[in-house]
């Protein structure tokens, strides 16, 4: 590298000002994958033609990234791949045409997003009405997944808390913006987990984000092990660490370990992962992942943004459904939380959304106190932000103690979805099993997958969005069903006749020319009796449900009462 | 360097692996501050040790920090000065004990926050109760700074579209997210600012993160200019963009010019400033930074988050105020904005709250379609997100809407806030000078800017926060009083006594106390003449206000109405 720099300082009046160190320091980068120097070279008038002819290819390579939502985050790996922004030597850098080409790129690759104007009516739900108001269509990819957004104990807290609060909070949390409305909801997260304390956020988003940024940028030397199939939010958290992040395979538990055995048993390390991953279902194995977190020295953070309000006795998600019975008892609850025996209480950060299963808006993450008052101390994205309303606080409050008393919605929600899934196996519908209440449909093409979409919309008044890249890798694309206890069987029948009647419209593939082609994400991979993956809520679950002094809600009006447990006559 | 490693690596397994490349990428980085070779140090057992003992310098150095709010960000400079939580070798790390440390340090330095339980309460505007419900309190230190959170038409647009769509939006913008709610909003912004599209996000602190970080990520070589006074998501947002940044002092155009002069004019650049500094109240010199970023081929970043709603005929801000008449009437402002011909439609980038001055909680961004449309595109914290509850945007609308129609709670809060200050001056209470709304009560030391904050509580029924290091410079601690339209003259008279006594009691530092010490932030530094910073809302402004079609609320039943600005009576 020297020689180079020498050679090159005689031509270059940049090169001839910087030191050697400088230009190190510019080259490389611990924390990413940028070089400041390719960066400097963009603006010069020999080096930014040279990187303008290079550009196509390092575009194309983006597409081939192993993270599927990673190329989201911006990188700057991109930034030479602008070339006619840059071109213009003693003019001011072109935004406008540097806007155009960002947004052409995502048009060309089909990434492009054109949002849906869907308007959900709390006095029809599942239903919304499009842009024009008489247009009404059955919502089925919704994260409201039990309509608790329409729940009368949720609304009428919300109307009583605006009367009684107005409309803001007034200030950020330590000025003004802290009030018993945000006590009571990090008490009952607290509760609901079985934790010490609860912090809320704008969003879950903010805070995996904030959490992760935090923790991991202040412990020396911290290793984070992310799951290949991550949220956005934690791959953007561990990315504003700069923590050295590495990434293990999807669920991989073999993977996992060889990685963490290469760390010392003393360095800090934070295993970030998800209950259930949105866009295919899958559920993780978070027992075995806890016992490697102990054996590693490691803490572990878990998503639940897709479980809260949809697993456990209590809704408190996955980690608490793997010990139901103990959960379902408090007494055994609280014993077993002491002794840290069950699944959730070996969780050290738990993170959830106010915003999907209890139909409101925010996040929180949970767990020790000592833990909890560090990020409420350090995050600048908790400190530095508006609190958010008083009403969303006491609605999102309302919700989750709504659920943590009964598990009529789960169960009704999980009936509908074993319903769903078996209609659409009987169809041949490709479904990507899963255990989970997720119901993803294979399409594998993103043209088809818009085409089926808007079909679905205009001629069927069926609205489910179209998943495309880079939320899922390009082939993968797909329609992603969400049940919820609103959905009635009829309705769900009328849905599997639409999308029969899209696929042989369109021509789409089949679970049989997905077994033609050797399948795809478990679509035609498994064996029969594997590829009914097992249901997370079990019959038992489902029975526990059932228990006489639970009632059903009344709210379902327009659609049909919800089913009983005992009903279920689904093919699993 | 290379000497010193051949010898190290000889009796280091660690360094005996790895290639001199892989150091040097671990030792230095183009980015940030942090070395990847010293953060692994601390988990070397004999680093870890002698990095110990250099800790307790390193943590005390961290205070002389230029940035005022910048240390609030975590940084891995600090991570060597946890010993205690590494120097357990064959043990995992300490996390319990990291996280103690963590928070004594804040408690040592007196930065860790006790947050006060304030409900305020819609019928009793602005009067609030503590934990205790008949504890009340008037709060003097919210945001929310004309009351919007209470008004009644945004309470009954609140009401109206939680009956109609129910609580949360249930889906990102992407899926089932978008609708009516969100369209609207977004053109009532865009609308307000003449721009020809806005972008709504979860908060302004995400708005301020996703916008910079994307943009100047993705511009080739982008380079920063970042008022030193900046707020914490803009630091954030620059940090995480990893863009090179240059900070210039507060307001210092001769500082920021000969800044700008040393990057290339084909450089992307953007100039990222506030419009009102929260703590200080003073008012950047937009025009002429306006007219720098043509000079020098940069872009506008603005941040008008403590003005919308408060600055300018329509309340788009003080970028509008600048332009007072033109903006008063719609065709003046069509010809104007379309020839560029005003200080707004010369910015890049506006960036507002719905969380202040319009009374509820969310952020966003407006500018040119193709701007916001690569936000929209890129930016995780956009796309990744829970889209706001239709009431919040609806809500949010119709404050912006209600405001963006009359000036008479913009010129009701000017006209207290004048009173106010002008009280305060005839009583020797040492406030900040500035042209805007903000009273900063300067007493300048932790424990006593505490200590008057916890007697007004106490003692006057007076809710004013105390603002201590790292928000503002040690030494510069203060209490930051915001009036409303509906703090009557008695309310203020009676906080103007109940500060006179409290100053007394606690034996403060009068203005003339200051003045013997050479002064303080423009207390007691400037001439008699200067130090009355000219109010951005001049008297003729204030007479706009008074315009006979406009009428004055009568939501304020508990105060007495709000002052006329022909009754203004201050000494100012």
């Amino acid at each position: 590298m020297e020689s180079t720099i020498r050679k090159a300082k005689k031509i270059c009046p940049f090169l001839k000002q910087a030191s050697p160190t400088a230009l190190r320091a510019l080259s490389t980068s611990s924390a990413g994958k940028s070089s400041g120097l390719l960066e400097a070279a963009g603006s010069c008038p020999v080096m930014a033609k040279v990187l303008a002819q290079r550009s196509a290819g390092i575009h194309s390579n983006a597409k081939i990234h192993a993270h599927p939502s990673l190329n989201e985050i911006p990188t700057k790996v991109e930034a030479p791949s602008t070339p006619r922004a840059t071109t213009e030597v003693n003019k001011p850098f072109n935004y406008s045409q540097f806007y155009k080409t960002e947004i052409e790129k995502k048009k060309n690759d089909r990434s492009y997003r054109y949002f849906n104007n869907v308007n959900r009516l709390r006095a029809e739900f599942p239903r919304a009405h499009l842009k024009d108001i008489d247009n009404k269509v059955t919502v089925w990819c919704a994260n409201d997944y039990l309509g608790m957004s329409t729940n009368p104990k949720v609304l009428s807290t919300i109307h009583e808390t605006v009367n009684m609060y107005g409309a803001g909070a007034g200030g950020t949390r330590n000025i003004a913006g802290h009030n018993r409305h945000a006590v009571a909801l990090e008490n009952e997260i607290a509760r609901l987990h079985h934790k010490e304390a609860a912090l809320v956020f704008s969003s879950c988003f903010v805070a995996n984000d904030a959490t992760l940024t935090t923790l991991a940028s202040k412990m020396p030397g911290c290793v984070i092990f992310s799951d290949q199939s991550n949220h956005a939010s934690i791959i953007q958290g561990i990315r504003h660490s700069r923590a050295k992040k590495v990434v293990f395979r999807h669920n991989d538990l073999v993977d996992l370990e060889s990685k963490l055995q290469q760390i010392p048993l003393s360095t800090p390390k934070i295993i970030a992962f998800e209950s259930v991953y949105s866009m295919c279902g899958s559920i993780a194995p978070i027992e075995a992942i806890c016992d490697l977190a102990d054996k590693y020295g490691a803490i572990t953070f878990l998503d639940e943004v897709h479980a809260v309000g949809m697993y456990g006795p209590s809704g408190a998600g996955v980690a608490e459904h793997l010990d139901f019975e103990t959960y379902a008892n408090p007494e055994l609850a609280a014993e077993a939380t002491a002794a840290k025996a069950t699944v959730q209480s070996r969780i050290d950060i738990i993170t959830g959304t106010l915003g999907k299963a209890y139909g409101n808006v925010g996040g929180y993450i949970a767990g020790d106190a000592v833990m909890v008052d560090t990020v409420r101390s350090y995050a600048p994205g908790f400190i530095f932000t508006t609190t958010l309303p008083p009403a969303v606080m006491a609605g999102a409050r309302a919700a989750i103690e709504y659920q943590r008393e009964t598990c009529k919605d789960r169960v009704a929600q999980q009936t509908i979805t074993r319903y769903v899934k078996a209609r659409l196996a009987d169809a041949g519908i490709p479904v990507v099993p899963n255990p989970s209440h997720i119901v993803p449909v294979l399409i594998g093409d993103a043209e088809l997958a818009k085409q089926a979409s808007d079909m679905l919309l205009d001629d069927y008044k069926i609205y489910v969005q179209a998943i495309n890249y880079p939320t899922v890798p390009v082939g993968h694309e797909r329609l992603r069903f969400t049940p919820t206890p609103g959905h009635s069987r009829e309705v769900a029948d009328k849905m599997v006749e639409s999308l029969v009647a899209v696929w042989q419209r369109l021509n789409l593939r089949t679970v049989s020319d997905w077994a033609a082609q050797g399948g795809l994400e478990g679509v035609s991979t498994f064996s029969p009796t594997e590829r009914q993956a097992s249901p997370m809520w079990t019959d038992k679950h489902l029975a526990f449900g059932a228990i006489p002094q639970l009632e059903y809600s009344d709210r379902y009006t327009v659609n049909e009462a919800i089913e009983l447990p005992q009903e279920i006559a689904c093919s699993a």
